[in-house]
């Protein structure tokens, strides 16, 4: 099931490739906004010598675990330490080496409805036994998995895009977050914060992480969204020992990460000022775009669908109250030449038809604007 | 098991870092021989786009699945179609995606003994049933094989590292490769012909691949040993459903590889005229290197002990006939500031003490004739 709706994402995406598609289905950042410059100015300095092109540390580049080490304790109270670093190779690896290492057949894991279909994929593959919790404007509903627990249920783990959801952009409050800690450690279970976008906000920060509250949380991020994908960097802060059995797993899956993209991303990241300079310049636009996406989607739909409100990341949530199904709604703006991705594509249990994510990182307010007009004259026909 | 012998490995070439210390222990590239300039000005080709740093195709850039197809076409009476080729990060990785999607816990695999332990790693995490064919000179002993298939074994699959083997050195003739490849479409098994050093040949080439014989063989390969291992592109050729089930598998575990690393290899193994050159570089100074190393174990080991023929690859085979415990050897070695891998680290069953993995291309001549005489110190104390 999730390898057939992930793989329908991807037959999706072929189609949004045309070039008269105006893409809302995608889940990347801008090339246009993608620091080639400096990406290509670090890379040629780690070419300086050969030594960027051998064999390295199955757990990653000492110096880049420095740096994430320096990065991550910012923004808890207690500073994370070399040995609680684990680079990997995007930080949905991350996801499978920690499905690989901490879920057996039949353990029970807690997931959102809708989930990050990349999450379930990895816990599928475990055949473990998926739960799932709704959203709502506050994110995850924890009293939903007080509730699960109080029923008997004992997970293992529950997996939460924390901030910014995917696909639903709301994020979790700061008491939910204690509450979901609160819970992990009365009951054991080790909470995984997938936390690809908390960079990206528009509208002020997020609260402080869910790892902030609890040595029971992993948490994982990556460059893919602020830096770029085909650095391939993503990494886990968690207990040490977890640390060290991912990096054994990683091992067997494929001995170790390109030093070459590491020593990249380890100057990136180093070089604070560039860095906070880069992602004000990332926020400015890409909030921007997302002021867009609402203004169009107020004109064109009024009280026909609501959007999510977009406090960062890449996604808007558009759910109809006129009984739309987004399945036929896509057909029908293929031929408009507008693609984005139905809610169907991220039902865990349910049949969401209701929903659709639309991603605005990839296009102009304007083109933002011709979308969402090609969506309404879909939608209306 | 595995996982302690390899972390075993990994702690010795942690002692092998010290500057002081000859290193025969790892299985590398000389830094010295990359083609750093080729790398870097293609590097800085491929970066003159963003596109370049964006997500790419699971499967792998398809100009580069269609110059890995022209190249194993050109080694098989059949042409290979760019469905049948799947890119990986790594050849590890193709190993690692192969035994999550064709081998079921409890199913057996046929490995060599010694076997390269990144092989056993992924074997033994999918609960396999492991049994052993031992090498000689001529490779995999295919009459052992046969015997279990007579016996009434049933494997799924047959590991072999064909051709100049790690740790062995040895290369399957041509007869056997036939021989695996009758057995194989008579039983219903699948080879996994794991073949990173096939192209480092000293001695004229090696015998045309498994695959050339029959579909039911997975080939792997990859750039690591020839180009950079940091570029981290391998790859493997394989009937099409067994390539699209191990793409599946590949979005699990990381969505995709690098982009840019694609395009920079793509261009290098399009480059034929280059490529021929820098193989023929390759092949000449690493062949000089095993020379150096059989003439200083000749000099040195007189009759105590035999290397084995080195036709390619990395590695030398010393088998000692004096009774002298390569363990114990090794502690004595480092004492004397030489490193090398003991035969233990690569036992399946058995309890190999005599053999000692040797790996001679990371050093020159006159620091391979340093080092065996610095083992030759140890030994007889």
């Amino acid at each position: 099931m999730a390898a057939l709706r992930s793989s329908a994402i991807r037959d999706l995406l072929a189609v949004t490739a045309r070039p008269d598609v105006i893409g809302l289905a995608g889940g990347l950042p801008d090339p246009d906004l993608v620091p080639l410059d400096r990406i290509r100015a670090a890379t040629v300095r780690a070419l300086e010598s050969a030594d960027s092109l051998q064999y390295t540390e199955t757990a990653g580049l000492l110096a880049l675990r420095e740096v994430i080490a320096r990065r991550e304790s910012a923004l808890r109270p207690r500073p994370v330490t070399t040995a609680e670093v684990a680079v990997t190779h995007g930080s949905q690896q991350a996801l499978s080496l920690l499905a690989q290492v901490l879920v057996d057949p039949g353990a029970t894991v807690v997931v959102e409805e809708p989930a990050y279909p990349g999450a379930l994929q990895v816990l599928r593959a475990t055949q473990a036994r998926i739960m799932t919790v709704p959203l709502d404007a506050d994110g995850m509903r924890t009293d939903r998995i007080a509730d699960l627990l109080a029923a008997g249920e004992r997970p293992v783990l529950v997996h939460t895009v924390s901030t910014f959801h995917n696909p639903r952009g709301v994020t979790m409050s700061a008491s939910r977050r204690r509450e979901l800690t609160t819970l992990a450690e009365r009951f054991g279970f080790l909470v995984v914060e997938d936390d690809p976008y908390g960079e990206l906000h528009y509208a002020g920060p997020p609260p402080e992480p869910i790892a902030a509250h609890s040595d029971r949380v992993i948490r994982l991020s990556s460059v893919s969204k602020t830096l770029a994908p085909a650095l391939r960097v993503g990494w886990m802060v968690a207990p040490r020992e977890i640390c060290a059995a991912v990096e054994l797993a990683k091992q067997g899956a494929d001995l170790c990460d390109s030093r070459l993209a590491q020593e990249t991303v380890t100057e990136l990241l180093a070089d604070e000022q560039w860095m906070t300079g880069h992602l004000q310049d990332l926020r400015a636009e890409y909030g921007r775009r997302a002021d867009a996406l609402r203004r169009a989607v107020e004109r064109e739909f009024g009280d026909c669908a609501t959007l999510s409100r977009i406090g960062g990341g890449m996604f808007g949530w558009l759910e109809f109250q006129d009984g739309t199904d987004t399945d036929a709604l896509l057909s029908a703006a293929l031929d408009h030449s507008v693609a984005f991705v139905p809610g169907s594509a991220f039902a865990v249990d349910g049949q969401d038809r209701a929903g659709a994510r639309l991603c605005f990182t990839t296009n102009t307010p304007a083109r933002l604007d011709d979308a969402v007009g090609r969506l309404a004259a879909a939608h209306s026909r």
